[in-house]
């Protein structure tokens, strides 16, 4: 981890920035996967799924039968496990329903709101090393309890045609059956699209390497509606010396062998601290099967010593960083602070682990600086509102001549005239 | 209006087709705006100006001298009614706020969401023929409601280097005083990278013509949000035979009025509604000021007969119009299902007019389909949620096991290791 004492303000933007990795062949690449599959369907995703998982798959979506066998197979221990962390992330997201009630904005005029589930979604889950079917929970929960009428999932099959066991178990447990075996752009392109057997959908959500990434990126030009522009996930931890150093190592580990790319920030207010959880860290890192991912991602990691509290917390606000882990003495003021951050993890018994898996909040987060402007996922990432307004007799004769006052001087004569003859309708009777 | 009878479901893809109207060269002329601003910040924006708008500006910022004197140009009429509509919206955006409890998703494990302004929000409003102030109403409330810290407007100066002045009526009324004097492209490009003297934000909502919602477009590659992909305005009329004829046509060209891709649907339960409906449009049209506009939209625009009302209810949801006004005899049994829409217009009374300006729901509304997955701005498109988590030694000893399990199938064992260091903490206590 390079190491920045105290740095100057004038810095900071560079102490923020994220690892570009766009290589410029990439979107001409993912464009030409999108186009083969918007216009060949099935067969330019079978072609494309030969190509990159190097496996023939004839029908693409999962049997019972194969997610029957999947479920069986699975651990009780592990399926346990599975069923805590659903019920933990049902919980919290059951809680963000929300009742709109009717108000009434001037007498005879009232407006209201109501959210409806976006009819269909579908969720794209990456395969390879790491299965991740603790994002099935993540996107499905959410999804079942908005009530979309067609939620479908994607995720990639191995070099055998199959899908992982926990992955299907998963999904039979929040209520997803309709399973596809294809990864890659190709899966973004089918479900943006649609193929003869591979529905599509209004909006798609999901992690996945930078092709993904790409191709959900490039189809929201076509109109599809995404969960978020992603990048390489991170965490900052904001330490002191109440903090325990062997947490703080294990913390900044577990972020790190998500990816070379995974960036991992550690702001100190004690220079004295650096030292020993640099040790923990090399100690800790030795067990780690992944190591030498965490070792790439450790290069481009920073330690910044920010001696005021003040510009500690403005430095954390400027870098929006997806996770921040605050695990100091006084936590609970800091995070008073915090307006940009994913999803916040409080005192020393809350790792990120725990949210990435079980606490019940969303583990889809907004990476690389985004979370100035977005959220994490949630219930209302599966909706969206509708406004009504309902006007009385009463209520356009009140409000209809400010209405042909602003259309006036807006030059639109045809949005007064559409005032005007309801006025005049109502003069008459 | 083309008519279409009954027409069969297969067909219905194309019936609620929009006009395509992107250019090709529209793409390479923005992004090289786009980068002219980024690399050369204000007097790329100062040639710019005189290129597009013919009038160059040496300060943007619109000063208080100017604010002052177009507050005291708007007639008290305009005033009165900008104010009454102001505090329409006012109440139906505040209505929205919401406070989220901590929830203990099980012992020891509490999580909890925030929502948080974003700091810095930009607003475009186009000039031009239309100064579209009540738009400066729509997205300047419910920014101040939601708090953000830094809220700024952009628009276009006329030849003589002014801004319509009931735009900065409207500005100052909502409480925005750094109003700055360009448009087009390159006003979403100051906004989106920042200049000497127009601020970088993180959010940019407002419309536009193609070449702004293509800036828009382009920036969020850069990791800037917008409100929402734009395409032209349109409205989508539900009538029977208790509708009033004349306030149908009204609705109708009060939308074909916006512009020549403005599109316009009717969609009727009777064949012999069509010609009187049509022959109002033919009489009223006569007395509008944008008559040529309008007629050119009215050409592409549809009346569709679907004699059967579960199919008319289809339809409307496969359209998903940004403007649904239903004026049928069972309005209320209509709404309930109806799944697509962006803003909902009542009964006799309701005209698209009186939500453009001043009933207190937002106008600013997806359209081109994306009611399937996108809603309007609303107070939350100005915020963004936070998610905390704060778990006890309790907490961990309940959860942390399952934590572990799942850490090891998806194979992190640096994640589990996280767990597992303060599991053993706690059992040495």
């Amino acid at each position: 981890m390079k190491i920045f004492k105290n740095p100057p303000k004038d810095t900071w933007h560079q102490l923020t920035e994220r690892p570009q990795l766009e290589l410029e062949f990439l979107d001409g690449a993912v464009r030409n996967v999108l186009n083969r599959v918007r216009k060949s369907g099935d067969s330019a995703v079978r072609e494309l799924t030969l190509q990159f998982d190097k496996v023939s798959i004839n029908t693409f979506q999962v049997t019972t039968t194969e997610i029957e066998e999947a479920v069986n197979s699975v651990t009780s221990d592990l399926q346990k496990a599975i069923r805590t962390a659903a019920s933990n992330i049902e919980k919290f997201h059951a809680a963000q329903k929300r009742e709109s009630l009717p108000i009434e904005t001037m007498p005879g005029v009232t407006c209201w709101r109501r959210s409806v589930a976006i009819d269909k979604v579908g969720i794209y889950i990456p395969g390879g090393s790491a299965p991740l079917f603790s994002t099935v929970l993540m996107l499905g929960i959410p999804a079942k309890l908005a009530g979309c009428g067609e939620v479908i999932l994607c995720t990639p099959p191995d070099s055998s045609g199959k899908v992982n066991a926990a992955i299907l178990f998963s999904a039979q447990l929040v209520g997803i059956s309709k399973i596809f075996k294809v990864g890659g752009a190709q899966a973004i392109a089918a479900m943006a699209y649609g193929t003869a057997s591979i529905p599509k959908v209004y909006k798609i959500f999901g992690p996945g390497n930078q092709y993904v990434t790409k191709a959900k990126q490039l189809v929201t030009e076509d109109g599809v509606a995404i969960d978020m522009p992603a990048g390489p996930s991170e965490v900052l931890i904001m330490a002191d010396d109440s903090s325990n150093y062997s947490f703080v190592a294990a913390d900044l580990l577990s972020q790190a062998e998500h990816g070379e790319d995974s960036q991992v920030i550690l702001v100190v207010n004690n220079e004295k601290m650096i030292d020993p959880i640099q040790n923990e860290i090399k100690n800790q890192i030795q067990s780690l099967p992944r190591k030498t991912i965490a070792e790439r991602a450790l290069v481009n990691s920073r330690v910044i010593l920010l001696e005021n509290e003040k510009d500690a917390i403005a430095f954390v606000n400027e870098y929006a960083p997806e996770h921040l882990i605050i695990n100091t003495r006084n936590h609970e003021e800091i995070v008073s602070q915090i307006t940009n951050a994913g999803s916040v993890f409080l005192g020393n018994f809350s790792p990120e682990a725990i949210g990435d898996y079980a606490s019940g909040t969303n583990h889809t987060l907004p990476t690389n600086g985004y979370a100035k402007a977005f959220a994490g996922v949630a219930l209302e990432s599966f909706m969206k509102y509708i406004t009504y307004q309902k006007v009385s007799e009463e209520g356009m004769k009140a409000l209809g001549p400010a209405v042909e006052q602003m259309a006036d001087a807006e030059q639109l004569a045809g949005h007064k005239m559409a005032i005007r003859i309801r006025l005049e309708s109502l003069n008459k009777k």
